[in-house]
């Protein structure tokens, strides 16, 4: 029988839930928290849950426009009564969007493909970075994270002990524990040991593949034009670089729309995903027509269900929700009153806590007595939030840190209100 | 300028729009037809073009229940505005969906798993086969098409001279010109062969995989229990066998809700994908317990848009869709008529074409004088159908079957008009 969602409120129909989950689902689906998220409605920042009880959400950037925005709800719907296809068909939507979309890029990039998830993406990146006659080797960054499909799997070692080395994969890891201004240049040095290596082997330097915020490897955004030197050295060894802006795009970094126009980047190709629709399966890429006509060229790609009119006009409600809510500028001046009140507290608190990020895109890495980084903190704080009501995840080598990065339209009281929750998390960590 | 969608009627407004297209487009965005359809609007098994015209649909399968269906619209625009998050949360939508999924499926199908596109899908079901401990060789058909991501097209002969055989892989070319009983056991011969070569291999045999129609390869969907041996040799061996149900699926064949029932095969593992959600982006894999579990033992695997609430919603209302308007049995009778109409005709014609298929899934195969498989022959048929109103599309080696696939919606009156065009499109072919 079919619960209804306020049923959930009491345990004893989760637990029921629960079971008939584990019997038809696989054992790959996981929960977040020690206990539970049992949502039942959301809107803006907010999530309230089966038991009635309010969630600030500090951690979905899928609903980039805040949860249930009604400009993309009415988009979606109003064209899923109309028309939904396929781009076979010529339609204008698709092209719209394109327009729009490539308008917040800066040149050489000017061509754009539409896939259904950043996972599929970042494989269609790799497909060109890799195509015939050009070299085969990737350098990415040792705690990255990109995907799921096989080919993104690869290029993704935070999957830990199941993930498998591909000979072609040369890692890279971040240069923490150097100062702020000379960390860029440390990076590149780092990056191009890498690419040499690749150039001695059989299979040759392709591209240099970024989370352009780090993020799994513990979100480093700061100073402005972090990942240039890098980024340069990629290019003038005769590589590409793919910047992957799952994370760090759609304004989260307060500062500018793409993670790559902050950390100076000029990216070949640029893998798009999460909060592109605001839930809806929408991902993809924008690159130099040298690369993506290439590939376009040498076969058939074709995606069902990717830039289908129903996605696309979601999409499109983002990017125009966005410019008319003034987001940017939004991420920029909450961000910065964000950014500086954990610091704040985390300074003042006495506990093992860093704070690191930009705009609405934080990370506070938590640390032991001899100073090594510390999973047990941070899985402590990540569940005394939650029972505080605040939604945040983890990031960083064995999840040491606590992620900060909530829908744009985070407000002031809920940054207040984050940092007074952070406080008292810190405080609590501090005392044991 | 944005125009309106009227606007597109005309020709110098089309000829802007794909000039625009191209421009922010990749090269690999193609168009069907010599003239392409501009759709503005659907609803059931009709599209309209921006010049009023009005198409006549027998090709999408996407839109299974028909184009823009009330139920399944509603469905997923009420979800929309009330909730749209992951599966790290616990809701009870995607445990719903995936009990009623399970319920059409027979022993020892019993766990799910969902993303978002059929090349996801395949894609995921491929890593289960090929995880850590399990042989490497696959077994698929000389034409076969299963998707676009890196691994997904490595299964993908279709894809031409751009496909690049994996040292893994082992096609079998369908057995086309022996007679009907005798059909299955020479196939299960060829598969036997591939399956002795991988076993001799470094690699070993892990798992033959089938499209459950066999549709690039022409549409080979008779007699009934056609692939039982060729899948009972693949375990007798050792293997396990994957059905891909992207287009066999969703009472397709008018006798069994899944091509796999019809084609008399038991699979390990099912891909399903394009009519799951009547046009959302939903796919995903049903298995058994052990491979769906063993994988999700072995590591992490989290699809950020799978299985979320709306995409569930829509699933949903398609499965009771299908049930409350008895399309199973609705694709058996109309489907009789329509490979009835089209053998009749195609015998009538004198032109050298050869229906095959079962219920609403139909091929129509050309030949040239010297009996030879006919491309030309075959487009030609494709836009003739085009100018009379009626989408179809093509399938096969090199194309050489007009593929007829419509919306499950199909009517009586629909199969008359499909067999008086295609009475008139063989008399054109036969008078060549």
């Amino acid at each position: 029988m079919t619960p209804l969602p306020e049923d959930l409120g009491r345990s004893e129909m989760r637990e029921d839930l629960l079971q008939r989950r584990q019997k038809v689902l696989g054992r790959a689906y996981r929960l977040f928290y020690e206990s539970p998220v049992v949502p039942v409605r959301a809107l803006g920042v907010e999530i309230i849950e089966a038991d009635g009880s309010r969630l600030l959400d500090a951690y979905n950037n899928v609903p980039v426009v805040g949860h249930c925005h009604p400009r993309v709800v009415e988009a979606q719907c109003r064209q899923a009564a109309i028309l939904n296809t396929h781009t076979r068909y010529l339609t204008e939507d698709i092209v719209r969007y394109a327009e729009k979309l490539l308008a917040t890029f800066d040149e050489p990039l000017e061509r754009s493909m539409f896939t259904c998830t950043g996972s599929e993406a970042i494989d269609l990146a790799l497909r060109m970075a890799r195509m015939p006659g050009r070299p085969q080797g990737i350098v990415i960054s040792s705690h990255a994270y990109h995907g799921v499909t096989a080919l993104a799997a690869s290029v993704t070692p935070s999957l830990g002990a199941s993930w498998q080395r591909e000979p072609w994969i040369r890692t890279v890891t971040f240069p923490r524990e150097i100062n702020d201004e000379d960390r860029g240049e440390a990076f590149a040095r780092i990056v191009r040991e890498a690419i040499d290596d690749l150039q001695r082997s059989e299979f040759g330097f392709s591209a240099l593949l970024l989370d352009m915020a780090l993020a799994s490897d513990g979100v480093w955004l700061e100073p402005e034009g972090l990942l240039g030197p890098a980024s340069r050295e990629a290019q003038a060894a005769g590589g590409i670089v793919i910047a992957d802006e799952v994370q760090a795009g759609f304004c989260r970094t307060g500062t500018h729309f793409w993670g790559h126009q902050r950390q100076g980047v000029t990216p070949d190709l640029v893998v798009m995903g999460k909060s592109m629709a605001n839930g809806l399966p929408v991902a993809g890429i924008v690159g130099t027509a040298e690369l993506v006509d290439g590939f376009g060229s040498q076969g058939r790609y074709f995606n069902t269900y990717g830039g289908n009119p129903v996605c696309m006009a979601a999409a499109e409600a983002v990017l125009d929700v966005i410019k008319d809510e003034c987001l940017l500028d939004h991420a920029g001046l909450v961000g910065a009153e964000l950014q500086g009140g954990l610091r704040s507290v985390a300074r003042a608190s006495g506990a093992r806590a860093r704070v690191r990020g930009s705009g609405l895109f934080a990370a506070i890495e938590f640390a032991d007595a001899k100073g090594e980084l510390d999973p047990k903190a941070c899985l402590r704080a990540l569940n005394a939030y939650r029972r505080a009501g605040i939604l945040v995840g983890q990031c960083g080598p064995d999840n040491t840190s606590i992620k900060i990065r909530p829908p744009l339209p985070f407000s002031r009281r809920n940054v207040e209100e984050i940092v007074a929750v952070t406080r008292d998390v810190l405080a609590s960590e501090a005392a044991d």
